[in-house]
């Protein structure tokens, strides 16, 4: 986890901020799924303003044409999601998701309108809604604001980490949360927001800059990974605020702001990394720094280029310093810069090396740095001496449970 | 092998067309190899019109920069090419470069500017310039018309398949020829050229319309393959004309053009379907047809992404109907196109079958899918009925054994 100054890491999940509960349960989504919770809600005492980004593919899964419906005024107070289907591609999956709203509305007593309806999971195929009907009035009567961690494992589908986590903050005397549960470890190549991540706050803000915060924080995190470079069709990001901080209404972009806006980096960017490492039969996350391009556009279009590179991914899995690759995916990226002037290093917890300087190779040592590659945790530290703009992106290995992951998946 | 009519199929590859010798030779270009051929030459008989096409990786190969010289004033008389190293990012490319084709002037008695250079195989590492040097003399020596294949041995990397061909055809009565070797089977997504592929014909042809010819074919071609999503630095698409077919000078886009144009169609078709197959770690081709796109530049990018999907990819490994990810791949393809009206088909030598129409999914049958997928060539036909756009593209399956060869191909 990487740490920030003023960001305490708290238990309690998507719970963490006052006013919300959650809540995971084994619905059988999956025909003969009896083991692994497979519908999460989320709850909020008050209605909460939300911000939410969407997957950019043309092709949608029903349930965000449903939410964002239901999100035209800004407002939300529950949620309610399954794994083990996408419902996406079907033609009964509006019907279907808006059932699933009025079930969970009628469960906890209030506007269907006010509930998100999300979906992970095998795309097109009809998505039964009778185990859903039958355990929505369980589920809403389990609710807690200890359960985020049953909500989080609901959600999960080829996920192998639990990736919830909640950060403690202070605006103005006023003790402030940001939290959340996310999943994903496939078809990860979010393009605006991705994959599903629900987080939660107590931070009372307008809806104006609840969503300019999810915006400017996604580009710099969600939207810097990647495991296959496929974008999902049901990628959902939510952001509710309960306003129950009791804080002085955040109303501008003012310092109170900024410290809102870290709290949520802090919680977003971990997310991220998280999701990389836990990339499909990954064994190691790949962070590739870009320093000194032209600009940021062109310094994170590198960094990603770097990080989607299926042979710096599968060099990286050898623990071989194949930094060729890294340079031939570079070339490709966007933007202009001068080929010539490029550095790159390598680096872990066993130290750092330079490998190539000045576009050409360095005469390093092969043990030094397959020894330094072998751990879980790899830098890529490239300058482009060309400029002031910088940009991180995370990725994973390409490895041989990747692809058996993916061959065996439906069945 | 895909036929055309009025275009037969003969031996002789990228000797085929009159003037033409070729050659290959175990250099020793890799320590240790001793076994393997790895130096090529082809020579002419008379200086040729010549076109070519490059990588637009913005890192590319110092043989490059040298054959874009030599190529300035639209003729050439010989290639010098080897395998195992790339004599890319290398400090003293450039020089190296330089030094083949002096020496393999040297050796033919022709204008060393008369000379293209190619290299291809690992980045980064310096090529010695010594093995080369020693056995230029004795290669030029063995040059022949019949010696095609050996030179087509001589540049494979990690290719399995021989990638050599030509037809055969009449302009006005003369027999006229089209041939060539080509190479490539990871790092492959070609983006303008591609690969190593060099292309004779003995065709008079005038050198702007054997440029346009060129840049033509190639976009419906090479341009339309993708193995690894990884645009190479040293992508090399030559076309060297002798004009000793003796038809009348090709000098406007006339039926002798369209004859000419579509017997180079023909061979870079098979070249590009060839490479596909040969993938590294693949064990089947992809073909993706897309018709009924609003335009040609929806229907290309709508089939590339289809072949370029890791999550297609990996399904087709496991013979798996797994059609939703084909229309994610689809659904994030660039233009505008109205998914409700979507149609996939799946196809081999087995059979068709329909997995999803009007955006939805079939009610098919799994086991007939998959006995269609079980096939060395299988065919993803998809109809967007949103116009008249159509594109093929090629890829191939994600398999164990492209981790394997890429988490290994340095040592």
């Amino acid at each position: 986890m990487v740490k920030f100054k003023g960001y305490e890491f708290v238990d309690g999940g998507v719970c963490a901020a006052a006013g919300f509960a959650a809540g995971g349960i084994i619905a059988g989504i999956k025909e003969g799924n009896t083991t692994k919770r497979d519908l999460a809600m989320i709850f909020c005492a008050e209605r909460c303003r939300t911000a939410a980004l969407y997957t950019t593919n043309k092709v949608k899964g029903a349930p965000i044409t449903v939410t964002k419906k239901h999100l035209e005024d800004g407002y939300a107070q529950a949620i309610i999601v399954n794994s083990g289907n996408a419902n996406t591609c079907n033609s009964n999956g509006i019907e279907i998701a808006n059932k699933m709203c009025a079930l969970t509305a009628q469960a906890l007593d209030i506007d269907e309108n006010d509930v998100i309806v999300a979906s992970t999971g095998v795309i097109g195929q009809k998505l039964n809604i009778k185990p859903i009907k039958q355990r929505i009035p369980t589920l809403a009567k389990s609710l807690s604001p200890k359960k985020s961690g049953e909500a989080m494992e609901a959600i999960m589908t080829t996920d192998t980490r639990k990736k919830e986590l909640a950060v403690e903050f202070e605006i103005e005397g006023r003790k402030c949360h940001v939290g959340g549960i996310s999943k994903g470890s496939g078809m990860i190549h979010p393009n605006m927001a991705t994959m599903l991540a629900f987080i939660t706050t107590d931070v009372a803000i307008t809806g104006e800059l609840l969503e300019k915060a999810l915006r400017k924080v996604n580009d710099r995190t969600y939207s810097m990974v990647s495991v296959d470079g496929d974008t999902s069709t049901n990628d959902t990001l939510i952001l509710m605020s309960s306003g129950l901080a009791k804080n002085p209404e955040i109303n501008c972009e003012d310092k109170n702001y900024e410290l809102f806006e870290n709290a949520l980096y802090a919680v977003m960017m971990n997310f991220a990394r998280e999701t990389a490492r836990d990339g499909e039969g990954a064994t190691r996350l790949l962070e590739c720094i870009v320093n000194g391009a032209p600009d940021e556009k062109t310094a994170k279009s590198a960094a990603k280029s770097v990080v989607c590179s299926s042979l710096v991914k599968a060099a990286m899995f050898a623990a071989d310093a194949n930094w060729g690759r890294i340079l031939c995916a570079l070339g490709y990226a966007e933007g202009d810069f001068d080929v010539s002037k490029v550095s790159v290093e390598l680096a872990s917890e066993k130290g750092k090396i330079t490998v190539c300087s000045g576009g050409f190779g360095t005469d390093f040592s092969e043990e030094a740095a397959s020894e330094i590659l072998s751990e879980g945790e790899i830098k890529i530290l490239i300058d482009l001496h060309s400029g002031e703009g910088s940009a991180i992106a995370w990725g994973c290995d390409l490895t041989y449970d990747y692809v058996k992951i993916n061959a065996e998946y439906r069945s």
